[in-house]
């Protein structure tokens, strides 16, 4: 378990410090990138989040399954928002993600950890503990949309 | 490398053989769900494709976590392909996903293993490798989508 957050961890800085640069052959392509990415991570993440609000009954391996793809997830749309990425195609970002960039990358970076305990409370099985972790992560990914998502 | 894609394989047949009931509270989610894995993994796809062809500098180390996200995504979008997913949202799955279910879920099942290839072709940092694996790969791409994606 350890050698794997770490691992996690050490994939989300990789990933947050490759260069943005001629990633994406259009900043249309980024911008559909990052809300594909977030898209397929919300979906999971709302799975779990039926789980623990009893919306949907308690699947520990459907949680379990929905927070590693959280998890991974978590580690790619942010080199999406790179320069000039703030048209081109719909987005709900707000300016502050290119005025506020420190910002906005400390609240990315902060995601990760939170994530990788996620997932590693849907592997305990047990219903409270991975409430508490979905409740963090679901803090973490509030605090964010609150100053850079459009409502 | 033995081990991890044995757990990569083992990984995609859960996936797959997840049951699709009650993944998507929407249609529209399904399809955005698996339009938005499918384009994750087309950009990285792409990533590669344009180093083994020549059109961007070979950064091996991008090619191999551009790999690893091809390997990983590709396990995502075929949950999202469930009964009445083929209308809610703009679409190109042509009727034949949903007619022609056992040919589509072996076109699906026969890419997991591609991708797991071409991951570990990009790891071993050799162009020539990671030509051949990338072409085989974009060969099971293209089969699935001479059948099944509008034109």
């Amino acid at each position: 378990m350890k050698a794997s957050v770490a691992l996690t961890l050490a994939a989300t800085t990789l990933v947050l410090s490759a260069p943005a640069s001629a990633q994406f052959a259009k900043t249309e392509d980024a911008i559909k990138y990052r809300q594909g990415a977030l898209f397929v991570m919300g979906q999971h993440f709302g799975r779990i989040g039926a789980m623990v609000n009893g919306r949907m009954p308690f699947d520990a391996k459907e949680a379990q399954d929905s927070a590693d793809v959280v998890a991974y997830m978590a580690k790619l749309p942010w080199v999406a928002f790179g320069p000039g990425t703030n048209k081109g195609a719909p987005t709900k970002a707000r300016p502050g993600v290119w005025t506020e960039q420190a910002k906005f990358r400390e609240h990315a970076e902060k995601l990760g950890p939170e994530t990788v305990k996620l997932a590693a409370a849907a592997k305990t099985g047990d219903l409270d503990t991975l409430k508490a972790a979905f409740g963090a992560t679901a803090d973490s990914c509030k605090s964010c949309h609150d100053s850079f998502l459009a409502k």
